[in-house]
Order: structure tokens, then C-alpha cells, then sequence
């Protein structure tokens, strides 16, 4: 069985997948699932047929079938966000994010909050028609917004109907990290949804090690290729993992 | 050149003598050894025959020569801050830890900030006509005061004229792990003296193995024997410290 996002003692291991063709993509794949981890993202703004929506679904499934019991995120991550210059709009972009729940059996897509609530909810509806959950996202790739808007990101995530609530956040001094850990924790407690954080960049490093213990759920490591700064090559991040569950007695 | 506390980019890896004769302490010392800790703390509220003042000086003049280059903290940890029960009172444990400082080369000695403030400041005299440094503790092994008490136990120590000033308490909930980091980052902007800080117990173990991106300049961790609850092996600290500094580029 795969895992699912939110259960067990640890976070979930996942890997992103960034290869700009279907070769690439599947190179990356095969050599990701050596690895071990316990689920994979596949940031589909890295591929440059992403237009191409037949040739979107038909990739995806291609890789559902070799990733087997590993579970998929499908990700088009907006320029605005930290991702890759792309073709689509906004709406695309959704439609595109539609069809994946419709014609493929990725158990996971990611939208991002800044879409239009109107955007964000068909969505939503459309995952659960096909029992595919949607991680809600917020990125922030130049600093750290004080707690109380963290925590509102967490809440709407929820609130629109989310299956996951994820935020990103680049940290600019020690203390927001501090920040993203204290606003992980409460969300914890408050949402009902699983909640996944990361300070990016070196100086958040930690919380990619260390957010389990705050209520994160997923932390995001290096397989074959990173996708955001501060990531953690998976070995390294499963060494850590073992040493923090012998040591908090888990 | 033996290492000191405050210098270098990562925190000294110390590890405890926790032997209660002669022969298991130099034996524990010799194994400690070749671990490599960056620094050795001798709890010698642990030694039988503490109140043999020419017996602890003889025996710290024997590990000062195996340990080398090693620095040495000598420790009696009173039984109201988690130590062994000894015969010697609160003011005969400072004239024990002047007399080490005139007749050794120790490095350190550790004073508790719940000493007399004459006593602690008359020790703190004798260390320095004798080059040693002593370092001022905390430690409450049932909860974590709040923020305000922790950032004024940090403050007392550089007032009581200590060269390092340590904090060490015990979480009831995630919450207390960030108010001890929280305590530790203020406290290593606005003091001159090194801070050491941690969160015992299996829930704060990660302040052990994370406190140094927080200001903490020492970790403790086990050698052959622990000394207090949650405390990480040698190697494993080693592990996560070298991943540590790849991670965040240090």
C-alpha cells in the first residue's frame, strides 16, 4: 500500500521529479525510485510539452504505472510561486490540473492559494469526483510573512475545501525560522487537514529535518535534482530521520 | 591546540565522565577518547570520594595528562539541578571547585547561578588569577520557565562575571523547544559571553543536535554513559552535525 500524506510517525520522504521531456522525466523516475522514497512530485512546469495536454495525461500515467504503490503529487508550480516560465494561464493551468484528476490516478495535485477562489474550488470538486486530494500551496521565495498571515494561509487552505495545507517560505534571519516552526505548530493543532512547511535556503535546512517534530508531514528532499532551495539529499535526509526517532524515543 | 567554547562554527561535541571511583572513571576516559569529543565534562558529583579534596585533584591531574589537548570541564552538580547526592554543602563544592582551579589545569568549571552570589563571584575570582573559565548554569529538569526567566539566567551569568553562560531545562510540550531556542537567539545577540542551551528529554533532542544555528556553543551528548535525559551517542551528533553544515553551506 502507498503511504498517504498525514499518516505515520515521520514525514513522508518526497522527491520532485524535473525533467523538461518525457525521457528525462522517466530517466529521473527510475533512478528516484532507487532510492526509496515515499512519494514523488512531479513539477510539471519543468516540461516543456506541458501545452499538450493528451501528451500530459499520457506521461502521467506512464509514470503511475512504473511508480507503482509510490504515490504522485502533480504540481504546476506558477511563476509567481518559484516556478518555470510556462505556456498556460492561470485558468490552463487549473483545467490542465482537471483533467490530470480525471484521466489519470495520481493520488495527489497541488494548486496553489493565489489561484481565484472560483479557480481553486472547481478544482476541488473535481479531485474529489475522483478521489484525487489537493495540497493547497503558498510559496514565498524572498522572505518570511509574519505568523498571523502564515497561520491564514494554513486556515484558508482548509477553508477552501483542501485535502493538505502546505507553506513555503524563505527565512532572512534565525528567528523566522523560529516563525515558520511556531505557525507550523499552531496549525497543527488547529486544522483538521494534514500541514506541510519548509523554510527554504540554507538557513531553513533544518525544518526540512526537523518539521516533523512541529506537525510538518512532508519534507521535500534532493533525488536526482532539486526543485527549491535548501533541499536535502534523500540519504542524508533518511539518516537524519533515524537518528531524530532513536533519539526522541518515537 | 585544544578547542574553546565560542570559537569555530559549529558547537563542541562534550561528552561526561559519569564514573563513581578512580578506575572506572580513567577507564570511561580512555574510551571516551577515541570517540574524538570536542571537549570533556568530568560530574564529579559522581566521584565516591568527592570529599577527598587531594583525591579529586590528583584525579584531575590524571585525566588532565591522558586527555591532552581535550579541554575539561569540572562539574559537581548539585542535587537540586539534577546531581548526585554528596556530603559536601553548597559552600564546600565552590572551595572544592577553587582549589581545582589553583591545582590543575582544567579549562572550565561549571558554577550553578543558584549559588550565593558572594560565593559564585569569589570562585569566579580565583578562576581567573588561575586562567580558568568558568561557566555559569540553569538547569530545572520539571518544565521550561517562560522566555523572560530564561533571557534573565542567560543575562545573570555575564553579570556574575562567567565566561560561558548554559541553560539546560526540560519541555512539557513542542511549544517550551521553541521558547528555549527563542531564549537562546536573544541571548547570543545581546550577550558578549557564549550561550549553551538545551531542551532535555526525548522531545528536545533536537535542540542537542540544532541549537548551534540557534547561538548554542556546546552540545552534550553520550560517550560511554549519559548524564541527563535525552542526550544523543557521539557518533549519531557527529552524523547530523556533518549534514548539518552541508545543508545550510557552512
Amino acid at each position: 500500500m502507498g503511504k498517504v500524506i498525514g499518516e505515520g510517525t515521520q514525514p513522508l520522504i518526497c522527491t520532485p521529479l524535473v525533467g523538461r521531456n518525457q525521457e528525462i522525466v522517466l530517466a529521473e523516475l527510475a533512478i528516484i525510485l532507487e532510492k526509496m522514497p515515499d512519494i514523488i512530485e512531479w513539477r510539471a512546469d519543468f516540461f516543456e510539452r506541458i501545452a499538450n495536454t493528451d501528451e500530459v495525461i499520457a506521461l502521467t500515467n506512464a509514470m503511475k504505472k512504473i511508480a507503482g504503490d509510490v504515490p504522485i503529487i502533480f504540481t504546476i508550480r506558477s511563476i509567481r510561486e518559484g516556478g518555470q516560465i510556462i505556456s498556460l494561464s492561470d485558468r490552463e493551468a487549473i483545467e490542465l490540473s482537471a483533467a490530470i484528476c480525471k484521466n489519470t490516478s495520481v493520488e495527489y495535485v497541488d494548486c496553489e492559494l493565489s489561484n481565484l477562489p472560483e479557480h481553486f474550488q472547481k478544482l476541488c470538486k473535481i479531485a474529489k469526483q475522483n478521489s484525487t486530494k489537493v495540497i493547497a500551496s503558498f510559496h514565498n521565495f524572498t522572505c518570511t510573512p509574519r505568523k498571523e498571515i502564515l497561520e491564514q494561509k494554513f486556515r484558508q487552505a482548509e477553508e477552501y475545501g483542501a485535502d493538505v495545507a502546505k507553506v513555503a517560505v524563505m527565512p532572512t534571519s534565525v528567528e523566522d525560522v523560529l516563525t515558520l516552526l511556531s505557525a507550523t505548530l499552531e496549525a497543527k493543532k488547529k486544522l483538521k487537514i494534514p500541514v506541510i512547511s519548509m523554510s527554504m535556503g540554507g538557513l531553513g535546512a533544518l525544518t526540512r529535518m526537523f518539521g516533523g517534530v512541529f506537525g510538518s508531514t512532508v519534507s521535500f528532499a534532493v533525488g536526482e535534482n532539486s526543485s527549491a532551495p535548501g533541499q536535502v539529499p534523500i540519504d542524508d535526509l533518511k539518516t537524519v530521520f533515524q537518528i531524530v526517532k532513536k533519539s526522541m524515543g518515537m
